[in-house]
């Protein structure tokens, strides 16, 4: 082996041990049967499945390496960031700043043509503008929500979350596909909504 | 929404429910800090991971979005068939079996067209036979591989290991890359021969 190969495969090595600790990154959405929090090694993995699947429904072709591969990456930043949950308000002001240091630490790692690699990825997936990031995110968005509702609502209930939040939380996911929102909203949001587990907050005449 | 998308999605949506099983299917390998074994669904990401970053190591040029696509999915059988120890010889014997019933099973809970995509997919895996099956075997391999060595190499001393098994284990990794595989054998394997954690039985002098 050349010595260029052993000291690449020595970085890059290094860096599949490293992110081996997103095992260890604790969401806060419960697995479908309820009995523990996901990761978000477990999270990358379902959203990525689920785009492989999904994909012609995004409202524009997509190239589906680019979304799968950003989708598989999208949350490695949490292994020094943490996870920010989706209605810590004052978590949120800090969380682009912690992040970004995140990835230029984590993607530092690399040799060069792979950090920028990976870190391109990453910032168009933060970026939010391309086709294929906006179906990422509207795996990211739907993927816990689908989660949510199978375990019974849990989450939405003991958090008391209102639907204004939700809708905010999912502002861009219509835009990545509009089949799939809809049919997020129909069959996963609503009924929690007439369950009570989610608030209805819209009308202006909530509790 | 048409009532063709409807009864597809309803499809999908069960199916990307039941695949949350996967991480509940403990694996032998622990995480590298030896704080606990790893589930399927992690184990998917992170040679899905790997796959990406390192795929143009792969002795023949190959189509990423299917290596990957494949190491999402290889291991979903297993939500019914269970894991089988590398090692365990007995469990071996019925592996194909009950991992066929498996695939009929779980990805015969999806449309006809997604449910020949997937199962392609997994039969690919198994055959092991085309560039792609044969990189993503190597990554299924390494990847343990470097788990089980930073993790101290516990794993290998309890189970005992001989390197014959690890060689039997690893038959088809270099026909995915040569040059990973050679490196694998110098980094990671050896310094647990030299330690002690894998026995050397092919001198044919070993204790």
């Amino acid at each position: 082996m050349c010595a260029v190969d052993k000291e690449r495969l020595d970085k890059l090595f290094d860096f599949f041990r490293e992110i081996d600790k997103e095992k260890q990154v604790q969401r806060q959405t419960l697995l479908a049967d309820a009995s523990r929090r996901e990761n978000d090694a477990e999270h990358a993995w379902h959203a990525a499945v689920m785009a492989l699947v999904l994909s012609d429904y995004s409202n524009t072709e997509i190239d589906v390496l680019k979304t799968v591969s950003m989708l598989l990456v999208h949350d490695l930043v949490e292994i020094y960031a943490g996870d920010t949950p989706a209605y810590d308000e004052e978590a949120k002001k800090t969380q682009k700043l912690r992040e970004t240091a995140a990835a230029d630490k984590l993607f530092g790692m690399l040799p060069e043509n792979d950090n920028h690699r990976l870190r391109t990825l990453w910032d168009e997936f933060e970026q939010a503008d391309t086709p294929e990031s906006l179906f990422a995110h509207a795996m990211d968005n739907i993927q816990p929500a689908m989660l949510n509702d199978a375990a019974g609502g849990l989450n939405w209930r003991e958090w008391g979350t209102r639907l204004t939040q939700l809708l905010n939380r999912n502002s861009n996911t219509a835009d990545g596909s509009q089949v799939l929102w809809d049919y997020t909203y129909e069959n996963i949001i609503k009924p929690n909504i007439v369950s009570g587990n989610i608030t209805d907050d819209t009308s202006g005449d909530e509790q």
